[in-house]
């Protein structure tokens, strides 16, 4: 076989892995305080085929059981592996029988625990190296694709819960911080294409998913959480192809000597820090995340909002302290990187006037004071819209103050979605704000309960949009 | 009237402004849409004699309404003035008549409005001169002090939130941000001793309310939200008094040139930045904050949670994508400061093995994996609470995990109470994580919902213990 046509192969095998029309699991249980058991319930939910596969039981929840994978009489385009590390060997010898598409190796028990470990994946991985088939794992959660119904993780959705449908591609070397980061996702309405828990990485990698959720139509943003390269190079490479068309977020962990020794105990790959690598991805115009948070918050943003292509914002406020330390954050250059406040033209400034008290300040900030109403928010927003000196808008929407009602809500909602310069919305306070705030992420609007969390995503929406500009993309997003 | 007795009555009207006997609300109103009938309505629960003043109105709600405050029969301790800015002279001249000991200027349109208010100003301030009547704003909430259910805030409790009794006294130079603050602070139970509005601060300043918190028993920690310095030099001498006894928490706002620009426009103060007084502050043993957010953090684990005095931190995790995610920020100068992560003992790491799966990791970060159970938890803060090589632990209190239950959250709260080394937890997901942390909250445990946060505040509890062992204090927190 050509290596030309095993790279297509290979590619529309990793297909299966997201789109499998059917799915075996080995290691099914009718017990649903086993791992098998959560998993063949949770596989209930996907309309395609399934296959429970026990090598002791006839029957699983009164469906057939079949002893070994290659008992199935049709095609088996996925097979999750949920059994002891040193039976995995033979059942991916069995899945090469059957000509199975992918499998995912749920088990634990490899590289992460030591020398034994390693010798098992050396095993699999010599099994499966003349063969298309493409391994996901071992040692991890598998995919969760919602548009599939398709939830291969074993942590329970009492505990976990699984975000919804949605723009976002999800890649994770983490297992347990992707059930943390999926639980949040859906707390706020984050909405994924797809997850992916990359595992120990024996075969499928992270340069693997991204070159595959490039290409997805659902997904508009890929976000990453990785702890060690699989191949820099490559990585760098399909960046910069796919940078121009899709934002691409990653968190490195392992970014300190310390936590780099800590990415190594936890997944057995080596996770060295290097300064060479940040500056190559920040060149392919990929955005860097530090921690789960800003992973998400950028990802987010990214994909519910328009980039910004200019330094220069604006701050709308009712309150004169959140506008004072906003403006500190947005010149402060390790946080607003280089934003900087906007200067609004005479006009402007003129125009404000007119609707505005007296004692409000039509400068940057612009702050309404404790007396705004709705409609003086409307305002300020169309004319900051206008403003050919101002590219982004940091909006602080305060439910606290007395003139203002719940239709500031539906035209901060307004502006957000039909606005010309993108903004970025920011409620501090509790109960109330809480509940609007969810309301709000519901529709699809990201808001940020922090000063400095919005600033920075802010900054990289300028970051992404000076990006697209650098690269000659004008800014429809057309090349 | 010697200096001295002056300075003394100065201070013992102060403690009329948060204790009073009596309250006179000048511009009460029985219309619940107009300020002076919100107040009036929320005047009501406050336990002593209260007058309404109205130059208008023979009663309001049923009371018999005063002209004047001096028409009152008995003696007024406070006087809220919330009428018309050009009003206010002549009912402080009444008030001075009256012997008020304190009064509170809610009514903005002063000096944060331009030069026709500056000049009212200067007239009250002529008029209170040779008085020792203490006057708190104008343009403020003014206070709310929850154990005297004082509360002459105007913004709307449905809309923005009282927070509980506790041990923070919180000053605040900005009105809207303070509501927004006190909302969130509710939500998260964070308790106060006393909230004060410092509003344009022509007379009250921030380092009358610190001395007076420093002497209040209730209070244990303060923490001040400013744009300007009234008087720096005083400042520090009263933090470097204060600081041995009770933590001091400072958001000075207006960092940048930009931000001072802006704050000057709100409160109308010159809020130069100023890198000398940075260095200073920190000399006497202020920990600063960037935001309110900050504020909010460092100001709650100072309350709620003991010094940490040496640099090394325990990470205890289920979630290996976590630990490597803290250990990155513990070891970054820029977040961690000076913490760096610990080295266990080899006797700790044996007695870990005992009882950890064979896969789990002793190293630091402790890695229970997601098999953990509860037992295993409680096993391991015991061993890093009785490592001498360990000086605080960042605990990861992972709730999506199949054989943890409920009974972590009880173990948590054991160790963070009783603990030698002082803990900072942190629990990252989505609803079910939501409902935990607002219980553990409403304990006094704070909990921290993002890893950046729960590092910053271990690094401020670190900075406090440093401070106290470099002025002499000991451990015990005796002199």
């Amino acid at each position: 076989m050509s290596s030309r046509r095993r790279v297509k192969e290979r590619y529309s095998n990793l297909n299966y892995l997201i789109h499998p029309r059917s799915v075996a699991l080995i290691g099914a249980s009718s017990n649903r305080l086993k791992i098998g058991g959560i998993m063949w319930s949770y596989l209930q939910s996907f309309p395609g085929r399934k296959y429970p596969v026990n090598i002791k039981q006839e029957t699983i929840d009164g469906v057939k059981a079949y002893g070994r994978v290659s008992d199935i009489p049709e095609d088996v385009d996925l097979a999750v592996i949920a059994v002891p590390a040193r039976s995995v060997p033979s059942v991916i010898d069995d899945c090469i029988r059957k000509s199975v598409k992918a499998v995912i190796v749920i088990s634990a028990g490899f590289g992460e625990t030591g020398e034994e470990g390693r010798k098992l994946e050396e095993e699999i991985k010599n099994r499966i190296a003349n063969t298309n088939m493409v391994l996901l794992g071992p040692n991890t959660l598998g995919v969760y694709v919602p548009s599939e119904s398709l939830d291969t993780m074993f942590v329970l959705r009492e505990k976990s819960r699984r975000p919804p449908d949605g723009p976002i591609a999800y890649i994770s070397q983490s297992g347990a911080s992707a059930s943390g980061f999926m639980d949040m996702a859906e707390y706020h309405q984050y909405g994924i294409s797809a997850f992916v828990g990359l595992g120990n990485k024996l075969d499928v990698n992270e340069n693997d998913m991204l070159e595959f959720f490039s290409k997805d139509d659902k997904t508009k943003v890929l976000c990453m959480h990785i702890e060690s390269f699989a191949d820099g190079r490559r990585l760098l490479e399909l960046c910069r192809k796919i940078t121009p068309y899709k934002p691409v977020v990653i968190l490195k962990a392992g970014r300190t000597e310390t936590g780099a020794r800590a990415a190594m105990l936890h997944t057995g790959s080596m996770a060295k820090p290097s300064q060479a690598m940040d500056g190559a991805l920040k060149q392919v115009g990929v955005i860097r995340a530090n921690d789960l948070l800003e992973l998400f918050d950028y990802s987010r943003i990214l994909a519910y909002q328009k980039p910004i292509f200019g330094p220069n914002i604006v701050v709308v406020t009712s309150g004169g302290g959140y506008g004072v330390i906003a403006a500190d954050y947005i010149e402060d250059r390790n946080v607003g990187g280089e934003l900087r406040m906007a200067e609004l033209s005479h006009d402007s400034k003129k125009r404000l006037r007119e609707k505005l008290p007296s004692f409000a300040s039509v400068n940057n900030p612009v702050d309404l004071t404790g007396n705004v109403t709705d409609e003086m928010f409307d305002h300020v927003f169309r004319i900051v819209n206008e403003d050919e000196n101002t590219d982004g808008i940091l909006a602080f929407l305060l439910l606290q103050t007395p003139y203002t009602t719940d239709r500031l809500v539906e035209i901060a909602w307004w502006w957000f979605k039909n606005g010309k310069k993108p903004m970025v919305p920011c409620i501090i306070g509790g109960l109330h704000s809480e509940e609007v705030i969810r309301m709000l992420e519901s529709r699809g609007m990201p808001v940020f309960p922090d000063i400095r969390r919005a600033v920075l995503s802010l900054r990289v929406l300028y970051e992404r949009g000076k990006y697209l500009l650098k690269i000659g993309k004008n800014r429809s997003g057309a090349g």
